[in-house]
């Protein structure tokens, strides 16, 4: 058993969600409960790139009333970084700089919080610090409103997406129904490469008050079927709704704005710009001379805390939780991942997955619960994301806006 | 006094709201409670046009629970509609069909529930009726998430929208200020003419959660110091938050999509597409060669009955309420107003507005509430506003999810 004494440092990566400051709460707050192992709590600024900078918030400083208050706070409080390390078999000079960090810190337990990437990223520091002789555990805390995840059920952060996704279609449901005349609402949703999110759509159809569209990235783009698909729905019920993944691609690969890029600015009378929503709605206007509406939930889906999932941001705070008190066991290179027992009642256990199986592997939407038709997810899917976005969590209101966490930030000095 | 017995029917009509339920749940419910005066209650089927083609919900066949879940239903459940009638000064066709259709269904209380075309259609309605020696009681409900309409001292749908806006700002706040890149986010808001709604962005700043620059459509906009403002705040703090309405004209009264559309494409490479905030991020992106976000609320912010005020709620559908209660008294050719008496403690009252004191006027941002230098709105817009946006009262969940109103939507027989 690791009996190391040492400082214990997270790092967040990539974009965030609405609960990735509840893992840093469970981190924090655990780790702030170990003074005879853990001899300081720090926050990376703006994740690797803080470190390499040797660029900390002395999470010891703050409040923990603060602290707890992160759990309903939207995004990283301590900042998020996009920048991948090289391979250390190609050049190792950020991975040496990290190590010398390391010493100089103190720091023996790293966390690191973020999606594919980032477990990489977590992976070939764990090794790298394996193979420098300086003993420091590393623990990778799933997050990822995209739930691409290799080697867990699900990650912190989707649920509260998709509970924005599907509570948000219902009320667009509402509304983009509401006068007699035909329309066509677009909705373009995130998730770059897995249509989990997208597929949340289907938990508004459930209601009856859902889509009547749903394409995921996991199946290729059919432009024709696509306009024949809403052609047919139009002339049915006057009102067409459709919820697409910004990462839906063409049998070439090429996403909707590379596609329409390609193409010459004549064939439709002007430059193609804007999302795949937008440049979807254009060409609805045009062949089928109907009032179009693009939406896209930008950033709202992954920043309504206000929305958040209980199971999510319980999830995600114990992720953290649970990954410090793995470390002080001497548990490393692995990543908190969730293992599903049952879905009803919901049942899961949080279990360590190797970095390895994880790192860069991306988990898609099991082309067997996609309808052939893309009306839609199968019950396999309603079964699976549903016990996810169950309960409410959010910040009090103060004057009838949500009070969010204020860290004071005091950097640790630099040595 | 007016003892006539007959029929009450309620019409809606424009872009809806959060709330706009709500007060037709007022009216109904209300009106269910006079079966002796009242002998029959209908919804008009998309407003002015289903009652010219008889197209009415029988109120009376549907679940009182189902109109209790009304009050917390986005949207308009009864169909809301687009349509200006004419002058009957120049065109009495509609009017005279109207009038046809009131006698032949004992029509003698109709309650319009709408903005600032809607209190003048109601009035010319009122005026006709009278003409026609037809006795109706005729009047108006409020209804704008725009804030415009004159003689109210804010009115229903309004201050849901506002807080959609405040709450939603301080969370792309958290978002988009987690990297260490310099980046500019612009945020479009409702309000073609009048700028109450994007002014709600200062609540955020007073949290100090909020866009640094705020542009109001009661203002000029001034494309240089538009860029020269960003720039500055991009160099002070690397990060820029615009909260801007969609309603914003330059010196000629030009909308920004429409300013650009005259440019010629070449001036900046490509044509111009889409709304105020794709236009003025690309535009940022091409000056100042920094990371651009374009975020529009669109229909979220009417919509999102999820995030609705209990102030805005309660008063929408007491709103409904009172209606129903004047018009048994005999009153007629009024809106529904609301008096503020005190804003700490917001206390109001209702007020019959004569209809031709709300029809057509619209009710701006005072000028000395918006500071010269674009970066908010004054303490007085703020001891306004926050009043109203107190509370929270939404749909219960069933399975994560809000439970909304289900009509049978049982059509009365025509005649």
């Amino acid at each position: 058993m690791n009996k190391l004494k040492g400082v214990v440092l997270l790092g967040q990566s990539g974009g965030p969600t609405s609960v990735i400051n509840a893992s840093a709460a469970g981190v924090f707050l655990e780790a702030l409960k170990h003074p005879d192992r853990i001899t300081g709590v720090y926050g990376a600024v703006h994740g690797i790139k803080g470190i390499l900078n040797e660029e900390f918030y002395d999470i010891m400083k703050e409040d923990p009333k603060e602290l707890e208050l992160l759990k309903n706070t939207p995004s990283s409080s301590i900042g998020s970084v996009r920048y991948k390390l090289a391979d250390p078999k190609v050049n190792d000079k950020d991975y040496k700089r990290l190590v010398e960090v390391f010493k100089k810190y103190n720091i023996r337990y790293f966390f690191y919080n973020g999606g594919n990437d980032s477990m990489d990223t977590a992976h070939k520091i764990s090794e790298f610090m394996k193979d420098s002789g300086w003993d420091c555990t590393v623990i990778g805390i799933p997050k990822t409103v995209d739930n691409d995840l290799a080697g867990t059920d699900h990650s912190p952060g989707f649920a509260s997406a998709a509970k924005y996704v599907a509570t948000t279609l219902m009320e667009l449901y509402h509304d983009a129904t509401v006068y007699d005349t035909p329309q066509v609402t677009i909705v373009e949703i995130m998730g770059r490469n897995a249509g989990w999110l997208t597929a949340a759509a289907q938990l508004a159809v459930e209601k009856g008050q859902g889509p009547d569209l749903i394409y995921l990235p996991e199946k290729v783009f059919d432009y024709d079927k696509f306009f024949a698909d809403v052609e047919r729905i139009l002339k049915k019920k006057g009102k067409v709704i459709v919820a697409i993944s910004e990462g839906v691609q063409d049998a070439d690969g090429k996403y909707i704005p590379e596609h329409f890029s390609t193409l010459s600015k004549d064939s439709f009378g002007h430059a193609q710009l804007g999302g795949t929503a937008t440049i979807l709605a254009d060409q609805i206007k045009e062949k089928l001379n109907v009032k179009v509406r693009a939406i896209e939930f930008s950033l709202m889906q992954r920043c309504a805390a206000h929305l958040a999932s209980k199971v999510d941001v319980r999830e995600a705070f114990h992720a953290g939780v649970k990954g410090v008190r793995e470390a002080l066991k001497g548990t490393s290179d692995v990543m908190i991942g969730f293992k599903r027992i049952s879905s009803n009642p919901y049942k899961m256990k949080y279990v360590n997955v190797p970095l390895s199986v994880t790192a860069n592997t991306e988990r898609k939407v099991p082309l067997k619960w996609i309808k052939p038709d893309n009306t839609g997810l199968t019950k396999e899917f309603v079964e699976y994301c549903l016990p996810l976005i169950q309960g409410e969590d959010k910040a009090k209101l103060v004057d009838g806006l949500p009070r969010f966490a204020k860290l004071k930030k005091i950097r640790v000095p630099k040595k």
